[in-house]
């Protein structure tokens, strides 16, 4: 089975092909371009590379959120694109989970963050034992501050990885056992997204295209700024 | 600073441009093809999607051995012929150092092993700590058995990585603390062979195109067989 993940919910975008789970081909750009005239351009040529259409792949998965609203639609449109056509079966990954699943760091606790902005973090905490990842909260949107309160409880080292990971460990209440992953596998990437969506896959826990939608874990700025003028709570 | 680098020292290729020590984009194919045909297409491809030609390339570096005979002198051709018109410093990377420095593992000790044939594996040992790697033996061929002894008498976990850690694993006289590194993440990759490289680039150890050579551990087949028929010691 053919399955390509896309992902490109901050910075980076990226794609990967597994093939009955064995990475076949990954391609990653790490630049301020935008994912629109990017994401779709890489992928196809990440196909080309291995002599395949999009036709021939039998599942797509993407981070369908959080992260940067623009990105995370962007990702979902075009894989909603690819699997409709042919009525493909889809699965949409947590971003946080598949920043956990993106590199095989050490064995123990994992904290994934994102830099949600307004002084906030999208962060979920993991256990990781074999290269597996079994998680210990569900993502959330919090202050870096109680955060850190809460990697602070842990009592135990732990390793910050996500885009958000230098603003956890840039705060005065950052733990001393909160580590930086190192610097070129910090960022989640299509890699951890395949490697989820495949655990999805082999359990039949998939959507269809039309199903398949963006998870924000808060209101887009527009919306929340219309709110607070109108006296609503955001 | 863009430095280019370049893996195909066995059956995937590989290669990642790192802008000042960061890593920008990357790309990888593990399929059976041809790297004669894919290497140079692939990273074109890859310099192309950050607006870049080979030209604004300031320093290449390769996984220069040990490896396949012939993957390895496709890389350090395809290296060469980028780096000489414009004179540009290269850097030539031990395979295994790169599988070492491919991926995030956990700290404790790392094995590195390629399959070499003829029931030899190429190794090296490597001790991790926070994502640096301090290299414990220089690159041997050894009996997989051997190897296995080796690690018995560490009396330590230690993780197994390279196309050749599966054969190792696979011996029965492999000790239980040695362990298969995930999947996905086994494989050495031209993300490795970049971090070891900007190391070099910053010590200023770098070779000129007609310096950089591969380092082959053992003879070629043909040459080995030659000696053989000739009585000679391989």
């Amino acid at each position: 089975m053919n399955l390509l993940a896309l992902e490109c919910s901050a910075v980076a975008a990226s794609c990967a092909l597994l093939r009955d789970g064995e990475l076949i081909a990954q391609s990653l750009l790490n630049v301020r371009s935008t994912h629109s005239q990017t994401l779709l351009p890489m992928t196809v040529s990440l196909l080309e590379r291995v002599g395949l259409s999009v036709r021939d792949v039998d599942g797509f998965a993407v981070a369908n959120g959080p992260g940067s609203f623009t990105g995370v639609r962007i990702g979902v449109s075009a894989v909603k694109g690819m699997a409709l056509p042919g009525d493909k079966p889809c699965v949409g990954v947590s971003t946080l989970l598949a920043a956990a699943l993106s590199h095989p760091y050490g064995d123990g606790y994992l904290c994934a963050a994102m830099d949600a902005r307004c002084a906030q973090v999208y962060t979920a905490l993991f256990s990781l034992q074999n290269g597996q990842a079994t998680r210990l909260t569900p993502d959330r949107a919090l202050s870096a501050e109680t955060l850190c309160a809460e990697l602070e409880a842990l009592h135990a080292d732990v390793t910050l990885v996500g885009d958000g990971a230098a603003v956890v460990a840039a705060q005065e209440a950052c733990p001393p056992r909160a580590h930086l992953a190192p610097a070129p596998f910090r960022l989640q990437n299509a890699v951890g997204v395949a490697r989820a969506a495949h655990t999805a896959f082999c359990a039949g826990e998939t959507v269809s295209a039309e199903e398949l939608m963006p998870v924000y874990l808060r209101l887009p700025q527009a919306e929340r700024e219309l709110k607070q003028r109108k006296g609503e709570s955001v």
